[in-house]
């Protein structure tokens, strides 16, 4: 989480201010439901609410050095402030009650956040799926020439792909939004599960099935999957934007900003940074999952090896994927495409990507596949070290005219009919809502 | 996936031969599609079947030393086998057709396998949290004895947990039971969605959205993240019976077979070794999200980088999760519980688990709640330090007994008040079904 | 690279301020280069230096803001606030020439004071070593009680593990000390190996045997997973601590500052925090070592996939570790031991570790060590099971008394002779420098 | 560790006869140090290697269904086929002095597996090197044309990391030549330093510094990390090939067998399988790391959760770098360069990469550096843009050819200056040892 890659609003999700405003919240909602459940006096909450209090960050930590124990700083601040009523606050409650439901907050909070920059990234994708539904382009695999695709329908791969990790943050954020005013120890030794129920539903959330000291980490690992899950997508999504710009391939360009510089030594180059950049971004977003999943198994009802952890990768995670998926927005608005480039490469692939449908038209004509394979293989490999076009190669070789005339043959060459079911598969995609 | 952490089930799912028998099936499924769409001759796919081939893996092996290439050898053999209609098989298909539809019915498979083991440790786990839902026991956190649970709670905690890691393997099954028979870069070029709809509905998968040549690795990434959540709720499990079985605990222990060894050295020791083991396993399955995740950015169409590292986690991690189950399953059943044990560490706790009792009791009575906390740790500090239970502190310190009666003082060292909401927290957890 | 977790040195060396003095000084150190070669002006650099620069952050990030550049950025106000002479700063020098040669700088930089804080550390294990000798202990493998050790040989462990992370760290301070100025794919196209061997003497760094634009990232990679080994040897020390401190074992417990609170709900709590801790910020650290290796493969002559990784993991991995040390080295020098709760632990093992003696005994008195072995198992297994003590139930086994007199019997029942190499180990240990 | 990524040796060295081999030369080397010690009789050992035995792996393991302990199991199988002699084995011991002693064997065999097939790749890159030291090709930064490298350059650059590599092998090497026979709790109870160092010697072993129950685990981690620095390193070499040989670069191919076969669909592809391949294996490597760092904190005197981890990861890793380094020998050795399409390559970078040599010309003929950058600048984007060629365009720019005459400019497009001191890096390179 450093500024270079931190939005305002992740800035303000983890700030101090935040944090301690959530957990006075926390404390009050809590302190209402005991309200109602008779074992606190009524209007402790609102008399404090009253106060609008102003929690003093500085002060906070400066309590902490000696108490080595946050919560307790914290408590100790706001019974300074508030004095008599603050002393209600937090009854048979533990610190973790308070953490961990904050936390809860902030992941979610970050949750949404992130789910409607997907709901960007996937908007812009969909744009360009339907912009270059029908534009040509050379498909590769092993980045060797294969068969004709269009532009439109590599967004649209994408777009799928988001959709499903922006789904599975919907699930996680069903999972993170999870709190617990259980006590010490998860038994509500001195609280109650109808106390906790109304407390979290006050505050958007759910109580955890079973509590220790805290709430389950599996939750978390979930969450931090999930994240990693979408980076890794938009890690995808920005390598074949690299490839795409690279100098011998041209065919789309990042929009490269007014007096932008490409280079320090040469002043003609414009470099996919900002894909690279996500694709480094992704590793690190990828790196949380680990330890993540290293917290889950705390001793006995709970060490406190996880809070370390979740104070660094919690704020990184969250605000680096906000990050990635508001560059990647942005990068696939403004992706520059050159379709004469998409062109020259796609003739540069010498119809060679008709070789299956001459094969299939041998076999048809009752060539065994084997034998098929074998015949359009030498045409193609005559073409590929330049000796001939393959269309020529196939149309002078008698084991092929023997079996298709002219008409049969010039329908093996039809791009068309390679691609009549692509806007099919992309208005599927676009339909899809990250299910299947 | 070595034979020492490996069931015959898993052994089966992931021999050679059936890898074979899963490609013949796909490749008759869609041979059948293609009849039914009228471009391979009716009774192709039956003709085939009526010859109830046995795929020689030694051959194909052989085969695939020249073609470099294991479905061209795979091809190669069958038509071998099969003569003529076999001439039919794959048309319009690519490898990967093949290859990735059947990697997502032995992912699914393996899933099925795993959920059913699931299925059994949950039952153990249930069995035993409601046998001792009244047993107490000390909770500690940090290591350190904190307020009592039982240890039917503990269990249930776990049921929980295992009931979520559950739960989203049945997501990820659903993810991950989806074929692609699209072609060399998913156009359906020489086939059709409708075809590819049929023969996937006939293996119980369902098609991707939007193919490249392969399915999209971000399903295989969500599928092992959702083996190593398992993974570390076990490893919690794991962990926590090597505390409780530590000689200065000795709450529980692993059930010791008849002739089994503890030590070469010490005869007379019980080592938590099959727990040991979980925790050790827990991180070899843990260690398969990375190179899953690194796999999802496969370049343009695909690269098949992916596929030497799903040859090798996909047995080993779904394998190894399977032992896991199984050997937590028999784990949780046979571990042997030492009532007397937790009595005398609930009792060596000496009461100071009530000190929150006392102190809200304080509070109630109109003390300030900071200062409550002073008065009661010094009553808590003295016992801790040998000087004095903490029950008879407090009852002759002046600052307690002013407030509090005898009565109501002995109200707060009541341990059945202190466990009475637990038996619904594991009535709760029981019913769960891993959401919430 | 949190505030919590961050000390002042760390600060500095990553702020802001501190990275553009150590640019300006390489580039600064390379004009000197390229005056000594005659390529610029004599008395160039000395003329800037001469002006005392402010650099100002502030204005370079505002450049920034148009150039996308951030060395372009820093150039442009450097020619600012110097005016002609510094166009001749950065001759021939692509930005990475540098990035990479300060990056080299502040990484040997952090090593440095990983080094110091490392001292401190060995020092305080090396104290307590000796300190506790011949403080017997009871040793525990798989966390049952083993046979004696002494707990200054537990500290002797870590030390010589520690000792061997400090060396490994001089190993990698070494391989990362290594610059590169030799412009932008590394042919020093504009420049020569010699004002690069120069420039980089100068700032006591080595040349990049191999450069493309950058330095070769396997050197990157080596270093954190240096920084992840010494993590994880505080990690195992940490683990320890909180074993020992658990409130059934109670051998050691973190010195626990005045006015410091365990527990919002229990004030008698004190819990292993710290050493929590340090098990949670291994996991941090060790999180960097995977985005390290990954960044490792760097497309054809550089992509700047690795720079947005480094710019996170560099500082977070170096200050975490750094805060890791120090917060270990005044854990261990303030470690509270009870000798006490040794003594009773060990007693409590009731002397079934001299087990393994009397089978030896036996043994060497002429019996099969399989019947050996059984013969006293059965005594051990009656005396963990509260049927006499093992010293009793041997001593009454015609068995064994058939074999062993009682002067015999009583050798096998010295502890001073089992921990007689002890003293031995533990000079040998701290004798050592990471070797062997 | 599945046959198609295990090599013969390798096999051979993981197999479970090799394994029971070491542990017994293990015992008998302990054994005669026990006899030089005089506490075993003199020809215990060598009356037991007289007899020759052959490990019956089967046997053991069903002796190990009921002892559920390996080590005992095979000692009780040495036992029944050595008789009395074999009484004498293991004296004081505890399966970890076996265990480690022989994993440490085993560990230090694979890495000198490894060092010998580091010595193949390096001979074969040094070849490419010197025979392609002149061969200009267009270096890229970003995936975009730069200036001009020769591909002897790169396979130098990866000389030099590989060289690097083996160096950090061979340091781990004796990192983990490392084995222990000092006793349960590594106190030599009942043996000796002495015996230990003896036993360890015909071992070609050292002794650890401080043993608890086993071998201290960051030696290994210290070594899977070197492994995966290696594979890091073969990553960024297949990387390179991988789009080398892409379709629109077209400048190197994998050697492809006669009747190999790229393509079940398109029969004209040749796509770089082999390099895809290594990619894929690195992420496996790599994925060691992880597991044994986490292994290295393992509880007091020792928990055996490493042990699974290590039977897993130790095969897998060092034979799948032993097949990836096997690979990338053949690969390098047979790779097919394509001179005419790294010429081709190299004009369509239309000299652009002569832009930094007229930049520097007009600054040292008095231009300030950022005018004289806007200037080239301006030139370059007209060519990039297709508007005459940049050697052209600068031609006829007032602003160039008012500072530089007509040879001053020829001067500054010339290649053989830029790579004039290419010869001299690869020099050093093919000198260098891995150091520097």
């Amino acid at each position: 989480m450093i500024p270079r890659y931190t939005t305002p609003d992740f800035a303000a999700l983890w700030s101090d201010e935040r944090r301690y405003q959530t957990w006075l919240e926390v404390e009050l909602c809590a302190c209402e439901a005991m309200e109602e459940a008779g074992t606190v006096p009524k209007g402790t909450a609102a008399s404090i609410r009253g106060m609008k209090l102003d929690v003093d960050v500085a002060r906070i930590e400066a309590i902490e050095k000696t108490t080595r124990h946050d919560v307790i700083a914290f408590l100790t601040h706001v019974e300074e402030k508030a004095g008599v009523p603050a002393r209600w606050l937090h009854r048979g409650m533990t610190s973790s009650d308070v953490l961990d439901t904050s936390l809860a907050i902030s992941l979610r909070d970050a949750a949404d956040l992130l789910l409607t920059r997907c709901a960007r990234v996937l908007s812009a994708l969909a744009k360009r799926a339907r912009e270059h539904q029908k534009t040509p382009m050379i498909g590769r695999s092993h980045g060797i020439f294969a068969e004709p695709i269009t532009l439109g329908l590599a967004f649209a791969g994408h777009y799928a792909e988001i959709a499903r990790g922006a789904r599975r943050l919907e699930t996680v954020r069903a999972e993170i939004a999870v709190g617990k005013i259980a006590g010490a120890v998860g038994t509500y030794a001195h609280l109650s599960p109808e106390v906790e129920a109304r407390a979290l539903a006050k505050l958007g959330l759910v109580a955890e099935t079973v509590s220790t000291q805290v709430v389950a980490r599996d939750r978390h690992a979930s969450f931090f999957a999930a994240l990693a899950l979408v980076a890794a997508s938009i890690e995808r999504l920005a390598t074949n934007i690299r490839h795409w710009q690279r100098s011998e391939v041209g065919e789309v360009e990042e929009s490269f900003g007014v007096g932008q510089k490409g280079s320090s030594a040469m002043p003609h180059k414009r470099n996919p940074i900002l894909s690279e950049n996500l694709v480094g971004l992704a590793r690190v977003v990828r790196a949380s999952v680990i330890p993540a999943l290293e917290d889950v198994a705390l001793w006995h009802e709970r060490d406190i090896s996880h809070s370390s952890v979740e104070r660094m990768i919690a704020p990184d995670a969250t605000t680096t994927l906000g990050f990635m998926l508001e560059r990647t927005a942005s990068l696939v608005e403004g992706l520059v495409v050159y379709e004469d480039k998409l062109r020259k490469n796609l003739a540069a692939a010498g119809e060679l990507y008709f070789s299956e449908a001459v094969m299939l038209a041998l076999v048809d004509a009752g060539m065994a596949r084997q034998e098929a394979y074998v015949v359009v293989q030498a045409s193609a490999m005559r073409a590929w070290k330049g000796d001939g076009t393959f269309r020529d190669n196939v149309a002078a070789d008698p084991a092929v005219t023997s079996r298709l005339d002219k008409d049969a043959l010039t329908r093996c060459f039809d791009i068309d009919h390679a691609l009549k079911h692509v806007p099919a598969i992309i208005a599927r995609a676009l339909a899809s809502k990250g299910d299947g």
